[in-house]
């Protein structure tokens, strides 16, 4: 397998850093090939706009998914953004490493999303969900927490985490047609023993290798709605 | 009341655009005071990192609440940062105008949340929740959406807009303390009707006229949950 992760914490030092280095040892050592997009590292523009491109449409209104269209016929993404697009494109397994920063992605990381899975090229055409562009190929979150895990349970003050997961897991990757796989979470990596940190990367070691046998978080079917996008009733 | 507006779209001609104009408009002419931080023409730096600060509390290894912690005692936040905690502390509402871009905010604004609500300025210290540093502010999303209001339904293919908003409403304005109010919402503004948008501007003002009266969405309180932050068990 190709697996692409894209890296988003300022810190190399950080436990977010540890583990993608030891997912590429991991994952290497499977025998898979990996490519990491560390955000920070690169300088990477989060500002979507007239940067994205190297075309313009209409240079009057800036009209974001026209100017996408325009530039997916004409070779006009900028050079930073088609350099993510071949990668996503080569890639089977796409992972977004991060810390949970205002139970999102950090800014940097949203930038990527925003900037990168452009329309025409992630969706679009009634291509999405599972028609999407990019099924087949399966997407992760590994991410770390401040908040501890009974904090992030259903019965806890943050609520279910995968309910604060739910606009990335299926707003963002199962929108474009990715397998999701269940996230592996570092629950308070900061505050927890080194051995606490050292079963982290131990099981995030045991999800890479099982990546692409893990069966994925169950989504409804495009099948299932009507031309509104609401739900069929039964029967 | 001082009203603090951050607003998050490329493009002035916009209906983000034409929203946060009329907004200006409504709350001046019923005598509020109006503050607008356009952060695509302040050309905003959504990137949190060193750049957050004049300071450095550690220059081998960045941990950013520490570097906040150290900056709060030595008035070491960045100019940038520091005028925007400056609108926050002197406001009586926040409003954030945005595109709902991936289910979330745009990454310029997203990165306006996480460089400027610092630990220790906008939380900390059991300061949280019903106990937040802005309890008694109030807080208010206004959004533009892509897709029609049956799509973001509780039976549409995205599922609840306010399940999308709950990352936002909750996880950043109420962490804070803010009385979050029920969002704005224009349903697909670029494809509705000219008569349509004319409507979202006129609900938005009635929204604005009502912002200091309109019951807040109803969350729990740090009293229900025990010190792991689980919800305690009735009786």
């Amino acid at each position: 397998m190709k697996v692409f992760i894209v890296h988003a914490h300022p810190e190399p030092q950080s436990f977010n850093g540890a583990l993608t280095r030891h997912a590429q040892q991991v994952l290497q050592a499977e025998g898979h090939e990996v490519q990491v997009s560390d955000l920070y590292a690169m300088g990477w523009n989060p500002v979507s706009g007239r940067g994205n491109f190297t075309t313009v449409a209409n240079a009057d209104v800036y009209k974001q998914q026209a100017e996408e269209a325009h530039a997916l016929a004409h070779h006009g993404f900028a050079p930073d953004i088609q350099a993510e697009m071949d990668k996503v494109s080569a890639c089977d397994a796409l992972i977004f490493q991060f810390p949970l920063w205002w139970f999102s992605m950090p800014a940097i990381l949203k930038g990527w999303v925003d900037r990168v899975l452009a329309s025409g090229f992630a969706y679009g055409g009634g291509r999405w969900h599972d028609r999407g562009v990019f099924r087949g190929k399966r997407a992760m979150l590994s991410l770390t927490t401040g908040g501890g895990e009974t904090y992030f349970s259903a019965e806890g003050l943050s609520g279910d985490i995968m309910m604060q997961l739910y606009p990335i897991n299926y707003g963002v990757l199962r929108f474009c047609g990715f397998d999701v796989l269940p996230p592996h979470i570092s629950f308070a990596a900061a505050r927890v023993s080194p051995e606490q940190r050292a079963g982290y990367l131990e099981s995030y070691a045991q999800r890479l290798r099982t990546l692409a046998t893990t069966p994925p978080l169950v989504y409804p079917s495009l099948e299932e709605f009507d031309e509104t996008f609401r739900r069929r009733v039964a029967g």
